[in-house]
């Protein structure tokens, strides 16, 4: 395909303007993207400016940005005209996970843009093959799954559905890394994408240690940040395995495959949590407790903690440099 | 019970001097304790000073120590004699994972030492009850599981086995704390212990993706570093479910385990990398292809990485704080 990789060249929307979508809006303005951002609520106008402004600014503090937010701001249209995404060969859709919602707006967008725009959901919770269904065009529709806050994050995932063309897949994948990120390209959908799946093969094990009396949540939280903790962001688990030598792993493997949890209903802990209506630190009920300024401690603390680690991840080898492709 | 959690007040031994048993000295020297290092083979005599000698050194430099090293190297006696062990009351063995040679050392640590001193094992291999059954006094014996390099990483895992004496078990607990550790403190034996546990099940089914040729390793190292890898540290897993709200993941759990892989067998990649005596970066032979030049760099790298991720870990609100105790 002989699209441009070129930021500064390439006009992009994005529809959907909460959380999630006002931090893509950052990620894509600070790559260089002039930004048409569409509010399908009209209560989101009012703060959106401001949110991604804070932002901008904030990133500028931490060094992520050299220059002022100004150049970045001026690239930037918020409305709740889906007319202004007419030149836009890229929409990112982060509405919610709503089947009915996602179908209107994808609706909107593909009357108004070009006949070669690629629309891409931020969804991860519907499989790509389905909400393709939804759209006109469905070999130009794809999954780009960001990872909060999406401006201070390296994690993306593309990922096609039955009906999406390669060639779009690996035009985002090379404009994804434009935007910092050190993507996935996954070419057939699966449930769950990658990063969701493996960590919940992780919560099965673990909800059924706990549910056993065996461990706590707080040593599983411990294990996991000070062992897991101190070696994931650098290698990831297979490149682990063969920095540790690998033949104990086959030994290991061997005789604790047959002890793991086969678990398939939901742990009683959990569907403890959604009946209680507990939404963590959100609502201050949780799986831990927490007072408004414990929340609000963690909050700040993640958000400083998350550029931190962001800038530590990218001192270490690159995976573009790596040549190998086990499997397609 | 009584007993001291003062290090300087402690004296304390080290059975085994390989990388892991020195990394445990190192540790232990900069905690504040009196060491005896015994090295039941001869030839690491030779260098085991220097290694240690290495390690403070480095340590001063990372700013993990302030002092010059002197202060700590005069705490450190090495030695072949098991009998300099006579007035440790904790011993720490570190010899490889073989049940006729740990029954040596133990019957050598046992005849020397008090009558109240604890014997613990490093082993990840080996059932702590199963090592028990090999000492004089098992209700003084219990797994402290370190992670490599132990002076610079807060992970550890104590373990008691059917016979350990709780109280024994609740003191070593608490003079974890003063070698800078966040442990954990499981009272039962559990195969795999936690983290390894845990990582198992990721790597079910990691394998069987990849296997399926659904995803390339290459992907799921990057799922992990960019993803889990961009909060792991920070908040474990079950903190992070909370941070980010729990209603959504009692849904996509529903959705999502009853599609998770249940294999027991050993994956045929793993099977084929113990049959071509694959070492990883030991030997230049893993699931990824390496020079010595960039077995090396990756060496240099997490050694850098370790101590950086340390130090971040320590900045963010400590897991003792947390009145959290879900299981016992």
């Amino acid at each position: 395909m002989n699209r441009s990789t070129n930021p500064e060249a390439i006009e992009v929307g994005v529809v959907g303007l909460g959380l999630m979508g006002s931090s893509i809006v950052v990620s894509l303005l600070m790559a260089g993207h002039k930004v048409k951002a569409v509010a399908p609520i009209s209560a989101d106008m009012q703060q959106v400016r401001g949110r991604i402004l804070g932002h901008l600014e904030e990133c500028r503090e931490a060094r992520l940005l050299d220059e002022h937010p100004y150049p970045y701001e001026k690239n930037l249209a918020i409305t709740e005209d889906y007319n202004t995404l007419v030149n836009c060969v890229l929409v990112f859709e982060c509405v919610i996970e709503d089947l009915r919602i996602k179908a209107a707006v994808y609706n909107k967008i593909a009357v108004v843009v070009q006949s070669d725009a690629v629309i891409a959901s931020n969804t991860s919770a519907i499989a790509i093959t389905t909400l393709q269904s939804l759209v006109p065009n469905p070999e130009r529709f794809l999954g780009i799954h960001w990872a909060e806050p999406a401006y201070a994050t390296r994690f993306m995932e593309i990922t096609c559905g039955d009906k999406t063309c390669m060639s779009y897949a690996e035009w985002v994948f090379e404009l994804a890394h434009r935007w910092g990120k050190e993507p996935t390209l996954l070419r057939k959908d699966i449930r769950g994408f990658i990063t969701n799946r493996l960590m919940y093969a992780v919560y099965r094990e673990i909800m059924h240690l706990v549910e056993a009396g065996r461990i706590s949540m707080e040593d599983a939280d411990k294990a996991f940040r000070y062992d897991a903790g101190s070696w994931m962001t650098f290698m990831g688990v297979f490149r682990r395995m063969d920095y540790c030598g690998l033949a104990d792993w086959a030994t290991i493997l061997k005789n604790i495959l047959p002890t793991l949890s086969n678990e398939s209903r939901v742990p009683h802990v959990m569907q403890q949590m959604v009946d209680d209506n507990a939404r963590g630190t959100q609502n201050l009920k949780g799986l831990y407790p927490y007072s408004s300024e414990e929340a609000k401690e963690w909050e700040e603390a993640f958000a400083v903690f998350n550029k931190e680690i962001f800038r530590l991840a990218a001192l270490y080898p690159s995976s573009r440099k790596e040549p190998v492709k086990q499997s397609a």
